[in-house]
């Protein structure tokens, strides 16, 4: 089958043909519909030899969406053909954190040598993908494969966060989100459907903040170094109750802690390597700063969901299998709007 | 001054002028702007005399908003024209659950003889009302004050209903409102603005239903005895997560429990008199049942920052002082649509 | 092997020789090293031809311990001999319930005819046990097989019961376990040992309620007419923050609506068939009441830990494999002191 | 009456005689049976004068328990006589905050000029107390005024940090406890009395990690840099789910980040100046950092209601009015043996 690899230490990806894979026991093999293309596999890439945690060639594409082509020995609850999106973050399934279906956190994953598709073990962008369990699949029912392929990560992922800090998210609070990307735009959306709270969107231009209103944002506020001042002026100097930071970044992380509110919450999800120093005195009473990675199984469940109900809309735009170098490349140029999305099949 | 008074046991309420109060220490007098006519006026005044526990004749309403028009010794916070609403389910302030204004709850009310406004204590319909503590008062703003009153009872006991099930209210999840009328109406509402719940409305008519889609039902139901099976299958056969039971009788308590899902939370807020009984096997595996009353004073912050966000709308109808009587009467025929909501001064 | 099997409607269970089991793919054989007998497998003996769920003949056991035999294909994370406690409330381990571990809720067990070990499947009081899945597996590490066995149910489900109430267990709280036998007298140390609220044991008997002190319990009271009162009067009136209700009869479930605080938990574990009418005015304000069902699979490691800290001990009697009959004999005459533990190979 | 006074900028606190306080309308007045002295007092007399954000002479104590002397008009609940400990973050009453009793977090108290007995209004180490509103008074009962008066600050502030980790501190759970000395020593006893974590102590001496285990850590670490090593080891490499730092200096600040467990807690009580900084990779996934300041009413009754069941034990030495300053040298010299407490009457 033909298969996009990363195969060596800073090369561009590839296309090319590999064995097609055959499930052993308790594993599923997937046609795959769709399959997302990621900032992270860029970030990835730029790593140095030394540091790539994995063996190379690697199959890139964390986001997977397909039909179950074969069922290996023993995996049960699915049938040939049933549509299914794939939960990335797999875990040992047997751990105090898998037993809950928080396998992004899977206390012996480092241990036995568990990596996620794309991340380690042979990923999405391929005809064929294998998933190592059954418990990693989610029915996709009559959803939208390419629509809905970016939802495994870039809706996940600001799910999870907005999960953390429901409690705090209710009528009359503020949630502020840094960043409306590929994440930052779906967390818009999450927030509008999953509660009462007025939604604050941050970005550094104009254009970008009229997209983050034109999927619910309350207010825009223009990241630069007045943008904590504004909203505190917006929440009458009280701060934000949530500040999701889809960046990162050092200016991002600080700003953060400069809007947050007396018990609210940061959450650092991007990966611009900006931190977030906490002590007495260091920011409001109580303000708690955490960075999370993922989301759970359970979770993944209730963003295909949400999808179901028409709340979370993704812009996609859409590549051939032999295309798919191109989408990295257009992805590095910062050229793609919205998620860019590979049709192995199409 | 004017006050709408219940003076003699099964008597009608009459309109009869009392002296003007004044505030002792810590009291603060409200100038009332608006105050609501409630269902669970009539129920107490058809308690025969022996089972009053409150002496006659006493002042009615137990939902108000005014301006401040004078302030006891003490009192602190608020300034004379201030417009405020007035939190109703007051308590001793110092026991451990007024200590989080679970005041609702407070262990000492019934021992020190504190008694809401308008069922017990002088109450709002009147052209003033002394309310025994600045901390029952909760900023109006720039909020329409007859648009409000009914959301310090029709719209807080509800929002305390939904809010102790919010965890489970998460996308792709089921709420069901049994009862659309004054509370239920305003669910509806809560639910839409609070959660990505899927809301199914129950009530007895088709215009009601009506009325419930109009408010933003997803899925309406005729309140038969075929409604649980019809939740079950809207459901896939797993019943609703949440079912809120604003009717409370016999039969709707019953279909509560025969519609609520594995795990699933049913409110019986209605004081129909209906009861659930729960035991192994009697319900679906650890459904929770329970019954609360009105709500905290937090939760009545929360649920003016909802209106001031635009998410709920009570439709009232206005009556002047001298026809308060009136109101009761009409909503004792059930001819009032919506809220009745007395203008004291209008 | 050597089996204890349930062979026809009515009849005493007897030993018999059935093939040894071989595990499939993902399946996992044991060498049973212990095995719970429990008074839930009499009730089912009990139920008439026509009720019973599963084919005859069953062999009986729903706690089971042992170690590693033999793995499946596929079947990782455990080594031959590895000791392992099964995790018995088995699903399908992709549902949202399953998700999250909570497989004793599983939304398509019954659908697709899975049923716990000794409760439709082959259970665990013979020589070896099959267990579907490598993720119903908790390692037992040092703890000694014979103590813990009845942990994973007997345990689990006290456990599960409270956990589910901890947030009201707070210092100046009350917890209430009605019934002190098997799950009871576990419940009495868990909250002792989880919990600084205060322990009241009930039970009909002054020796039973000797040995509840002697396990923790602060307070013992009669379970007689007389049991909610002097439960309110050991609160001040107030009533218990949380009633565990281990008999399930109807005048325990009934005293334990009276003896509920406002806000409270009521939990009905027993199967004694008694139920607890929940309604306005029928209650306690907001007392919630539910009936759970056995635990997670997170819980079982969680309780396991406890049983490593020490801070649970299960009075147990042994009985080696040809004696098993005798034990349901013995504890259906109410002579088992403790648990009954069958060793097949002891 | 005799009270002990900052009076200037950096000089020491001096008895002077101050006008006997009279209560206004809902004012309390105590009669002050004893006073803690805590090192906070310290750090505050060692500002520069323009950082002083009250006005001198201050009256010293935010620690306090004493019996009613008086009522201000419309005072109510208490009875001249009554013993009870105070809650010294006061707060407006009425904030969204002080509507659940977490007045420590005032919206409104910078605003309005409200400040802590001790800490900008007259403090508890004078003959009597003037006590702003009776909602700050928690009825002693029985307790021992001197035991009892250093929880409202060094019970409650440790309380309060273990309280928001609850959900964490399951079974199998570690909780580390950085500084044993005042906070810290109630921590440990804390966390043994409402969880059943494993409590790792720790500290820069074998002296006070001895007293550590006396009062019921499991295990103690000196506090150096082969701290973090040492717990990860003790927790099979998974680092501890909770770590309270009641030094919060730079070292142990860091240290603490350093033995944290994936989605653990790290909540910094100290005032030593350090901080944490979190952001993606910086620290195990999802571990959340905070900095809380001191609790709220409900939990100063839950700590009472634990000091009532015999929970904590502070280990106290008392000093007359007019030894008071005595015990402030010997506080700065590190000479005090666990909480000294001043008997103004004694």
């Amino acid at each position: 089958m033909k298969a996009l690899q990363y195969r060596s230490p800073g090369a561009a990806p590839e296309v090319v043909t590999v064995p097609d894979p055959e499930p052993g026991p308790g594993q599923v093999l997937l046609k795959v519909t769709a399959a997302g293309v990621c900032h992270s596999d860029i970030a990835v890439m730029s790593w140095p030899a030394e540091q790539i945690p994995f063996t190379l060639p690697l199959t890139l594409g964390h986001e997977g969406v397909g039909t179950v082509a074969a069922l290996g020995a023993g995996a049960t609850g699915f049938a040939i053909g049933d549509p299914v999106a794939v939960y990335g973050p797999w875990g040992c399934g047997s751990c105090a954190k898998c037993a809950e279906g928080r396998e992004n956190y899977c206390l012996r994953a480092a241990e036995l040598g568990i990596r996620p598709p794309g991340l380690g073990a042979p990923g999405a962008i391929a005809e064929y993908l294998l998933v190592d369990s059954a418990r990693h699949l989610v029915p996709l029912g009559d959803l939208d494969a390419v629509k809905t392929v970016p939802l495994t990560d870039a809706g996940l992922t600001p799910y999870h966060a907005i999960k953390r800090s429901l409690p705090k998210l209710l009528p009359g609070s503020t949630a502020v989100v840094i960043g409306t990307g590929g994440l930052g735009h779906v967390a818009v959306q999450l927030l509008r459907a999953m509660t009462a709270a007025r939604v604050v969107a941050l970005d550094v231009s104009e254009e970008k903040l009229a997209l983050a209103r034109a999927v619910g944002a309350h207010e825009t506020v223009l990241s630069d170094a007045s943008a904590a001042g504004a909203v505190r002026e917006l929440t009458g100097g009280l701060g934000a109750e949530v500040v999701l930071d889809f960046v990162g970044a050092p200016p991002t992380a600080t700003a953060a802690g400069a809007m947050v509110a007396v018990e609210g919450d940061v959450t650092i999800v991007g990966l611009g390597g900006g931190t977030l120093p906490v002590g007495f005195g260091a920011l409001p009473y109580e303000a708690t700063v955490t960075a999370p990675y993922w989301g759970t199984r359970a979770e993944l469940i209730e963003v295909l969901d949400l999808a179901r109900a028409g709340a979370v809309d993704v812009h996609v735009e859409t590549y051939g299998m032999d295309e798919a170098p191109l989408a990295y490349e257009r992805l590095h140029e910062g050229r793609v709007d919205g998620r860019a999305v590979v049709l192995p099949h199409g």
